[in-house]
This record gives structure tokens, sequence and C-alpha cells, in this order.
């Protein structure tokens, strides 16, 4: 073994602190509740997730982006930071003057609270119908301590007086309808008990309880503990507000632990009322809560999502196109490999899962799959992921693809020998199999026998005592294979056995119509049918061999099977 | 706007049904408990990462990451599932004959609960010094139901018959030290209840009670609900569990919700003593707890891992190099954009931080820094990605950058100055733009100018008295500069006011030594260094420009300035 990679001095666990800002709630209740209902959803893919671009999104992606979100159903869309930079105060006036924005849809910017800035922020909404003004400040200790250098009461000062002037500046447009909503920047690493008490100073101005529509807004702008103590912030702040009824509790959650779903999820259980969050989970550093996996989630419990997520190709293809990231093939519910079963015990299970519902459909529909937690065809994507092969598949999954893509129902005994073939050439190849290629060597191991030929034949039954004769060839000889017995495969064998002198017999056998078509040929453009697929196991001096044979005539699958078992042991 | 997507009347909620395992738990503790320590942690890279990628891993590859496990300080590496395929067999029997493995380390390796597999696995280790012996079977509803259709009792059996497997065959391999490892595969998905009864009858074979060390790991094979519902299924089972103190408690959990790393975190303080998990998350599907990110997590809050990521972009390459997956740029502490601010106001936050910190040093030396959870170089990742420019970035970000790679500390009114430069430079360009472009501009804006040329001079104090003489070139005219004041700078305006007749005033003024290399020529390969940076705001005829100086002599890198001020004036 080569030399170890060489320490870095500088990793050391003593450089940082438990986290400190978890509030005592020993009688929290939202570890007892359940997610019913939705929550209100709101995009920040243009705000957020576009401010941690390497390259920020133009005007057209922006719009394609904004279009996007409207057809998947955002009715609260963060459009951008108007009074930051000239290419978001365009894109604003863009949506409102073009009328780009449906009746039901609301338009919500951020802005800091700073007079400035906030003056332009309006100008920027001018003619809107309803639109959300997000003003912000920063809360936590570590802003206050070393950002800011201010005190508590300060901060807290910083949040009243842009709470003011939004108020005051709003009523110079009365034409819109609109809503305020204030974050405590950084507030899951705020003391709790001071968030509470800046976002009632804030409530003391706004006054929701007289009408004015209210959202509060509680970022974990950095994700610091585990996602119940933020839960835990969620219920405390919740109940320790004075005036609870009287606004919308939202939650904004980012993933720097890998548990922003995971923390909005809780928070929701914890009281929230709506989640903002991006597709994919686009944004700063480590990304916003990814709201098509929290959505999809949703959807898994039988909830309504109240969006839609049935084309998740389109979706990932248009957020690409416009925030030039990729999609790892983890990602859930959208990856390239998420519904993908390699191993051969998964894909054995999924088979017999399907198997079973479908011979229980008239009962019970609903999707309940081993290893599958969602039917990929519910969201757009093919079937032709779920099952791929490579050496550490196992007979299920060859099996599965034979039968969804090509109609062919392999019996178990048939499956074991089929996935010996497959495995090895697997090991050989040390790759992936395609589906194309897994056909030919089920084709070249059973179908395309060239050893021996049926010619044409006559099979007469005589009260109960069926007689076979005809012809069979080999490159070498032509065998005339006459024989009798109880139905036409026994009395082929039978017939085999006196033409060849071998010991031979069946110990399995199978057939079943198939209507599929079996492959298109790629050069030609043709198709072949086969009707009847044939499976026979034989006995051939005491050695076990199996075959297929397919074919318009069963009778004729079911004689080609049995050659092509023969044909092995020859 | 163009049509909409076109629906997919697949994609309906009521297929799927709420989540029905979640065992009553009203008194759970794990929300009042925090993790203190770092688990034992358990590698399932080799085996659960290997079997889900498109190709999996040859030998060379797989001794490749083995080794890095090693170096990261692994102590439990599962290596395959040996019975199942030759690669995996060869692979075990490598390790061992080689003497691959370390003194500390335990190999791990999987099987099914049938007798002729078991079998080739104890085959498989022959020799081992310890080995980890992993059995298990399905008990989840769906798998009993769909894939076995046994009852609750026979699936139970299965479990005691491998366990009783397990047991008989070690007998025969007296040299090596045992440990037993039982799942109940799907354990989320399994009645509490009846994992329990499970995994008690298990117990009743293995004895751990006399001395066998045994394992019980508790799958959520496919994530199927919030995090805090496995945390509860986890504490249950620990307390109804009949010998819990006896045994090792084991999670091993995956993404398909997106929650992995919250389920194993809850679940730890549920009650469980081991994590399995992989590197960057690879496994079936969405993937395995990411064993990085929730090591680096414990990291963030003081605690020691027992795991050394210090050098996490060799971890990376190793990783990748094996399983040919690319690392998402937002995937938690390793992707490219983790430590990166775009943001103005986040740029801003981070080098408030940083200066407070430098000068705080000597009291306080933990991290903690607005927007960056941890320093990136404790795990060997460069400065240079913590904060770039584009057109979301403010005056603090290109601030930042200069004081970091060139050493000019910019005082605040140039950095307002130099920042609306920057913005709309990369507004028109609609791009990031690098560390070189940035002092491009910087240098043309402020460094460059060639409207005015200092030439010798001379500078003397009679009694306070100062007196500039020299001579001040542009192309068009020599100026003779002649004028006092009580200083410098001001004896050179003074006589500037008089060889142009202008009205020029100084109204704001710093200085600084630098000390760090400027630039390196790309061509010639020359350092420029300079002493000095001398930052002048002059008022000329009522209005305010900014002008930088650079030089060896703390007069001149002044009087450079003042020119470059006044050049823009001109």
């Amino acid at each position: 073994m080569s030399q170890r990679l060489p320490k870095n001095p500088a990793f050391d666990f003593r450089k940082y602190q438990p986290f400190a800002f978890a509030p005592k709630l020993n009688d929290r209740t939202w570890p007892d509740k359940q997610i019913t209902q939705a929550p209100i959803w709101a995009s920040v893919d243009l705000r957020d997730g576009n401010q941690a671009l390497i390259d920020p999104m133009n005007i057209e992606q922006k719009l394609k982006f904004f279009k996007l979100l409207i057809d998947i159903g955002f009715k609260e869309i963060e459009i951008g930071f108007p009074s930051a930079a000239q290419v978001e105060f365009d894109f604003t006036r863009r949506l409102i003057e073009d009328n780009l924005v449906p009746d039901d849809v609301t338009l919500q910017v951020l802005v800091q609270a700073r007079e400035h800035l906030i003056d332009r922020t309006f100008e920027a909404l001018q003619g809107a119908k309803r639109a959300i003004v997000h003003v912000y400040n920063s809360t936590s200790k570590v802003q206050r301590d070393k950002v800011y250098q201010l005190d508590k009461e300060q901060i807290k000062q910083i949040a009243i007086n842009g709470a003011t002037m939004l108020k005051d500046k709003a009523k110079n447009y009365p034409d819109t309808e609109w809503v305020f909503q204030y974050s405590p920047e950084s507030f899951s690493q705020t003391e709790t008990d001071y968030a509470v008490e800046v976002c009632d100073a804030v409530c003391e101005v706004w006054q929701p309880w007289l009408g004015q529509a209210v959202i509060l807004n509680l970022p974990a702008t950095v994700e610091a503990s585990t996602p119940n103590v933020y839960a835990d912030q969620v219920e405390y702040f919740c109940r320790h507000l004075k005036h609870r009824k009287d606004v919308i509790i939202s939650l904004h959650t980012h993933n720097d632990r890998g548990c922003a779903v995971a923390a909005s999820e809780l928070g929701l259980m914890a009281g929230a009322d709506r989640i903002e969050g991006t597709l994919l989970g686009n944004g700063e550093r480590t990304g916003n809560m990814d709201i098509l996996v929290m959505a999809m989630n949703l959807y898994t419990q039988g909830i309504d999502p109240k969006l839609d997520f049935s084309q998740v190709s389109e979706v990932v293809q248009i957020v690409s196109e416009c925030n030039n990231l990729p999609v790892h093939p983890r990602h859930p519910y959208v990856g390239e490999l998420v519904f993908t079963a390699f191993s051969g015990s998964h894909q054995d299970a999924i088979k017999k899962s399907l198997d079973y519902n479908e011979k229980h459909q008239e009962t019970d529909n609903h999707w309940d799959v081993a290893y599958l937690p969602i039917d990929p065809s519910h969201i757009g994507r093919g079937y032709q992921d779920v099952v791929r092969i490579n050496s550490q598949s196992g007979k299920g999954g060859a099996a599965y693809i034979l039968q969804r893509h090509y109609g062919f129902d392999l019996p178990r005994w048939t499956q074991i020998d089929f996935a010996r073939v497959v495995q090895a050439q697997a090991e050989t190849l040390a790759r992936e199999l395609k589906t194309e290629e897994l056909l030919d060597i089920f084709t070249n191991a059973y179908l395309s026998q060239d050893t021996f030929h049926l010619s044409d034949y006559t099979i007469s039954n005589r009260g109960g005592e069926v007689t076979f004769q005809g012809q069979v060839a080999s490159p070498e000889q032509v065998f005339e294979v006459i024989g009798q017995g109880n139905g036409a495969l026994s009395a082929f064998i039978d017939g085999l056995v006196k033409a060849t002198g071998r010991q031979i017999h069946v110990t399995n056998y199978a057939e079943h119509a198939i209507d599929r078509v079996m492959r298109t040929d790629n050069e030609t453009g043709n198709q072949t049918n086969a009707a009847a697929a044939a499976y026979i196991q034989l006995a051939v001096d005491g050695q076990i061999y199996s075959g297929i044979g397919t074919c318009n005539s069963t009778v004729s699958a079911m004689l080609k099977g049995a050659l092509s078992a023969l044909a092995q042991a020859w």
C-alpha cells in the first residue's frame, strides 16, 4: 500500500463550539404532528438562487424560469433584489409592463432596511397588482457582534425603522395591494427570545391585526444545528409571538449540513404556514431547501403537493439551461440513477412487487413497490431506468428487462440459467450491459441455434395417442423423427430419442403468448413479431439444459424450444 | 408567454398512502439529546456503494478505495458480498492473502440468510483475524406480502435459520474472531414491534450476553418518512429490545426523501451506537447516508469526528476515480461553490467577521464567521473560493479580493467608488469576473493613468513649513509645481492649484504598507513589489474623485495617488 495522505494540521475540531441557540422547549408538540397538507410555496429561485450563480441569469433566462415557475403552480415568486442591480430592476419592470404576471400570482422582492433601497424598490414595483416587499436585517449574534458591532436594541431599531419606512412608502402606491414580509436574517443563529422580540416590534409597526397582510420569515441562513433544533426554534417562536394568528409564518432553510429539507419539514410540523425554497436546491453555498424534493415527499404520502411535477425531465432541462448547474445522478426524484436497481435482490423484489400489483389491481391500485418509492411514470420518467444490468445483478433483473421490453416471461428455472450467462458476460466486460446487448445475449444463448432445423412435420392424434412425424436437420445429417406420446411434445421427444439414441426427458416446461414487438432491426426497420414463447428444460444423458423457442405457431414454438435445449447438449 | 408544459395525467397523489409504520412513542426522549461524540463508523462504500454503480469497481479500484478508507480512519469496512459474484470473492481473498488489513481494522461482508451463500462467505473470509459477517433478510410488510408471500412467523424463521447457520458455520473457523451482524432489511417499513420480535429471536440464537459480539443494524432501506419518525423507530426499538445492553445498535439510512443525514443524526440521538454510510453518499438509487457530511457536521460542533477529512479535495478525487460519479458543486463541505459568496451583503459580512477575528485572536480563536460554517483551510480548501465577483456582488467582495490576493486594504470610500466600476463591468460582461480581471479593472481605474507623470522633486521642511518643488508632465504640457503647506501632500496640492488654476482639495486620505507580491507577469515572470499604497480622495472644482498610488516610497505613493484622482478630473 502506498503512503497515506499527508495530514493537514489545520484540521482541528477544537476550533468550533456546540450550537448555542437552541431554545428550551421540553413540552414540544411537533414530533407528534404529521404534515397533512401542502404549505404555501414561495420560490426564491430568481433571487436567492440567482445571486448564488457564477454567472447570474440574464433577463431572457429569468423570463424562461419565471414562466416555468408559473407552469408548475407557484403563486408567490421572489423575483430579485431590484434596488441592488440594474438588471434586477429592469426584470421587475419587464414583468409588470409586459403584463406577464397572472392575476393569481404575487411578485415578491427583497430589500435591506435602508431608505434609498426601499425607495428604489417601490419604484421598481410601480403598477403591480399585488406584491410582497420583503425587508430584512441580520439579527444573529455573530452579525451583531462582528459585522454590525451593534447591540440588540440597536439591531431591533434597524428592523423597526425598516418596517416603518416600508409602511410609509407603501402609502404612496395605493393602487397596489401590498404584503409586508420581514426576515430576522440568520434567525436560526439568533437567540429565539430575541427573534420574537424583534418580530413583535415589527408587528407593532405593521399592525397585522388591523388587516395588513404580514409574513414573518424565519431563515436558517446558514444551517448550523440538527433539524429538530430548528423545529424547536420554530415552535417556540410561534408559541411566543404576540400576534401569531394574524401573520403568516414562513421558513427559509439552507443546506450547509445536508438537512435543509428535513429542517423545513420538521419546521412545518412545528407550526409554520409557508415554505421558501428553490427548484433542485440552488442557492447560496450548499443551496436552499429543494422545493421539488419536499413537494414530492408530500406526494409520496398521498398529499396533494399543489405543484405539478408531472414532467420532471422538462423541469430539470429548463432549470439547468437557466442556471448552468448540473443535476447529480442521485438527486432525489430526478437524478438519472434514482429509479435504478442494479443489485440482484432489489431487481427481484421490484419485479415481484410489480407482478403482485398487476394481479391485484382490481382491489388495490395504490403504488407500493419494494425499493421504488414512486412509480417513475407518474413524473414522466421511463421504465427503462428501473432495472439495469451489470455483474451485481441477478436473475430478477435480466428477467425484468426481457419481460418489460421484449415480452418474455421467463420461468424461474430459465431465469437462473440465463442469469449465469449474463453474469459471466458482465464480469468479462466489467461494465454495464445495455438492454439491446441483453437481448443479443438472450438470442445467442437460446433463440439463434443453428445446430438443428425443424422442417415440415405432421402431428396426428388417434384416440389420445399422438404421433409426430417430421425431419430435423443438423449441418451433418438429417434425422427422421417419428415418435409417439400423449402430446405433441412427448411424441417429438420420443422421436428424437429414437433418432439420436440419446437419453432425453422433459424436466420443465412453460409457454405463453407474447403480443409485443420483439425488436426493431436498426438497419432494415423490420419488426419481428412472435406469437408464442416456449421454455423447455431437458435432461439429456442426465445433464440439464434449458431452451427457448418462439414462433407464430404455439406447437412449433414448443418444438423449437426443445431443439434449443437439445442443441446445447450437442 | 409560450404554451405551458403538457400535463401528465399519471401524476396523481391519490395513488399513495401516508406512512403507516410509525410506532406510538409519546414519551420519546431523543429530541432533548445532543450528539456529544462520534459514533462507530462503518463504511459500506465497497458493498452498497459498489452495487449501485453503472460499472462496478474493478479490483484495483476497490483496493485504492479500501486504502483511502483506512487513511481516513475507518475501523469497520464492508467490502462486498463475496458469495454473490466472483470479483467480490476474489477481492476478499486478495485483502486477506496479501495481508492488506491493518490489525485495528475489521472486514465486514454481507450475505443473505441462505446456506450455500453462507458457506461461500466463510470460505472467502478464511484467515481473517477478525470479521463481521452481516446476514439479512427483508422484514417489511411489502416484502412479506408481495415479494416473499410469507407471513410474519415464516419471515422470522428465515432470520432464525440464518442466525443459526452463521453460528454453526463460524465454529469451523475458530482462528477468526467473529462478529455477527443482523439486519432486518427494510426495518423502517417494518412494524417496529415485529422488528423487535425478529431481533430478539436472533439474539436468542447468538446469545450476546455470553460474549458473542453482535451488531443489530436498522436499515431505512428506502427512506419513507420524515427523519423524526425514524428516530422514534430507533428509540422504540432500543427501549423494547430484550438485550439492548449486550448488542451494538447500528443505523443504515438511504436518501430517497433527501433526509438520510438527518435520519442518522436523529437516530443517533435516539440511542444508536454505530452508523453505516458512504463517502459523498454513493449507494442504491438516491444513495446512502453521506458519512463525510455527518462527520463534518460533528466537527462544526467541536466534536472529534474520529475521521480525518483534512484533505477533502484528495478524498473527492480518489472517490470519483473509483466510482465515476460527479460531485455536485453544492455538495456540503466539498462542492466547488460551498464556500463561495457572490452576493454583496454576504461578502461584506465575511470580510468584517474575518477582520474581527484577526483583531481578537488573542482572546478567542474559535471560528465563528457569518455565512461560513467552517474555515475552508481546515479541510484543505483554498481561500480563493470564498469570495467571487459578479453583478450580484458589492463593495465588500471586491475589497476582500484586493486585500487577500494583492494586499490592498481599501478604505470604505474607495470601496464604494471601486464597487461602482466593478458592477458596471460585471453587468456589461454578464458573467463572473476572475480575480486577475478584477486587478486589471482596479489597475486601469486607478494605477495606470498616463495623464500625469511625476518627475524628480524636492521637499524641504523649514520650521514646519513644507515646500514642494518639482515637475508634473502631461502629454500636452509640463507643469512646474511649487507649493507650500504643513505637509508634503498639502504642499503638492497647493503647487497643483497654482500650476493648473483648478480648485483642488483633499477630502479623504489613507495610506498603508503592503509587503505582498502584487502580481506575477505571465510572460516575463517579473514580480512587481509595492511597499506602500496611498488612497486619496480629491474634490476638484467641486466634484469628488478617488485615486490610488503605489510606490516603494511612501511619499511618492501619496503624490501618485493625488495625480491618479486628478487624472480622472482631467
